[in-house]
């Protein structure tokens, strides 16, 4: 008989921390010219993170690949929400990351990885991967579910169909009635009820934060040399309008952080390079912008597509 | 003996429609070459208003000056504002303005003014100005703040104080720890206590839509045509970066409009044609851009400056 050996918060964190090295090696070897600069920064309360930017490289146009690991006095908010009527401590650590492509027809990627714990015992995994083409390619939301698919099945079946469903709707502009892309997974609170079942969330967690840089190399080296003229360019730009209004208007995490006064370069490293907007634009109808603006729809089946 | 006569809410509509009426043109006189574009729209739920946007102006790169008058019921939290128990309907009728212009040296302006009445009886006023050039010269501002006391004294000369103040207040950024600008006026919720007091605040509402035009057509007369270069474009679009985050983050009335399923492109006229994002970035010391970021802070006396 073994015991299911303890998950600790800093395993966990030196997960992440070695994750995003990985991350940042495969994206500059694939990229080719562009190269990550790191800023470590300190949090007054505790903790600190290493937050690093690559601006103007061959494929990605600016991106930005986080690590924190923080702890602190929770807010009276997160007491509440946990039903903790007395003062308490928090640990969270994750990757965060949000790449902008220069091609149009390279997508836009967001990926986060998160563990939280609190001094009173409580402790949970979230994250998420979902993908925000400039022009949705059948082909290639299919291929990006199914690899997302892939790595859920092997840890259980019910996965996939659940946390495809919750980025569907976490990824979604209610005020432009569009989700933000072909959505992905989104799953939070994976709860450990004991250690082997904390083992096998960290399990989880860790091969999506693996997956992350084959999916998303595999875009770079297809679609980098694509060509596009400057009416892909202004679409690619005012979609990315739009990315900047999911995430300063609805995103939890993009609030949450801007207003408990996290570090702001580090919060709003999602920012695209440049972003346009023009009033009431109506793309042509039966035009391949068109057609990617009738993809953004929860609840599409883009496997069996 | 005379009765103060009815101020009713038509009255205002209307003083409204015209406003934006004669705004609109006093714009394309001062601009020059562009023109608005107008879209007559109906509210689902009872009234409507008339979005104008002028686009690649001569001055003007991208504008918008809204008319709206819209009622029906009000939702459960603006009857828990009210402390109202019951079932009311609400009426709301404003106008408002932001004009992002072409040349980095004219500002960026701001303007509204508003009235709300609900079936009950209570209504108020509400309503500001503010400026926020992306590069701050001190005579222009204290013109600027000058010419909005001399309107606020002539209706109450602890106005200009308060409002100002209340300006500092409201467009701020806390997570960059910056104001937007260098304010102006901003007021809410001026309720008047009988017909006269009502008439009075209408005057004053009245006396700050129509210091608009002369505001903004001085800037556009002036600045139009001062020299710049890439740098201080480059400038421009970061500024607007954090109009884009004051507004979508922060900024009350669009988090409520986007939130309760307003007309997002109405609500959305105050976005700017382009915005940029570059990952930390600092001004050289004592330049031109730091001297403004200098600024950019809440209870700057501009006038006796």
């Amino acid at each position: 008989m073994t015991t299911a050996s303890v998950i600790t918060k800093e395993t966990i964190a030196h997960f992440f921390m070695e994750l995003q090295d990985r991350i940042c090696q495969a994206l500059e070897t694939a990229d080719g010219s562009g190269r990550f600069r790191e800023d470590a920064w300190e949090r007054p309360g505790g903790g600190g993170g290493r937050s690093r930017v690559l601006s103007d490289g061959g494929v990605i146009e600016k991106g930005g690949v986080g690590f924190s690991a923080v702890q602190g006095e929770a807010t009276a908010a997160t007491l509440k929400t946990l039903n903790l009527t007395e003062p308490a401590n928090f640990f969270a650590t994750g990757v965060s990351i949000v790449l902008h492509p220069r091609n149009p027809m390279v997508p836009i990627i967001h990926m986060n990885v998160r563990y939280f714990e609190m001094s009173t015992g409580q402790n949970w995994f979230g994250g998420g991967i979902d993908l925000t083409p400039h022009y949705v390619v059948d082909e290639d939301a299919k291929w990006f579910h199914h690899t997302l698919k892939t790595v859920c099945d092997r840890h259980d079946p019910a996965y996939y169909a659940q946390f495809k469903s919750w980025a569907d709707n976490y990824f979604y502009i209610p005020h432009r009635q569009e989700t933000r892309g072909i959505g992905g997974i989104f799953f939070d609170y994976l709860k450990p009820s004991d250690e082997a079942h904390k083992a096998a969330l960290f399990a989880f967690v860790q091969d999506v934060g693996n997956v992350f840089a084959p999916i998303y190399t595999h875009f770079m080296a297809q679609n980098r040399n694509l060509p596009f003229s400057e009416r892909e360019k202004n679409w690619q730009l005012l979609r990315r309008g739009r990315y900047v209004e999911f995430n300063l208007v609805w995103d939890r995490g993009t609030k949450f952080g801007l207003e408990t006064n996290g570090r702001t370069e580090s919060i709003l490293m999602s920012m695209p390079p440049q972003a346009n907007w023009v009033y009431d634009y109506q793309p042509e109808p039966d035009s391949a912008e068109q057609q990617t603006l009738s993809r953004l729809k929860k609840d599409i089946d883009w496997i069996g597509r």
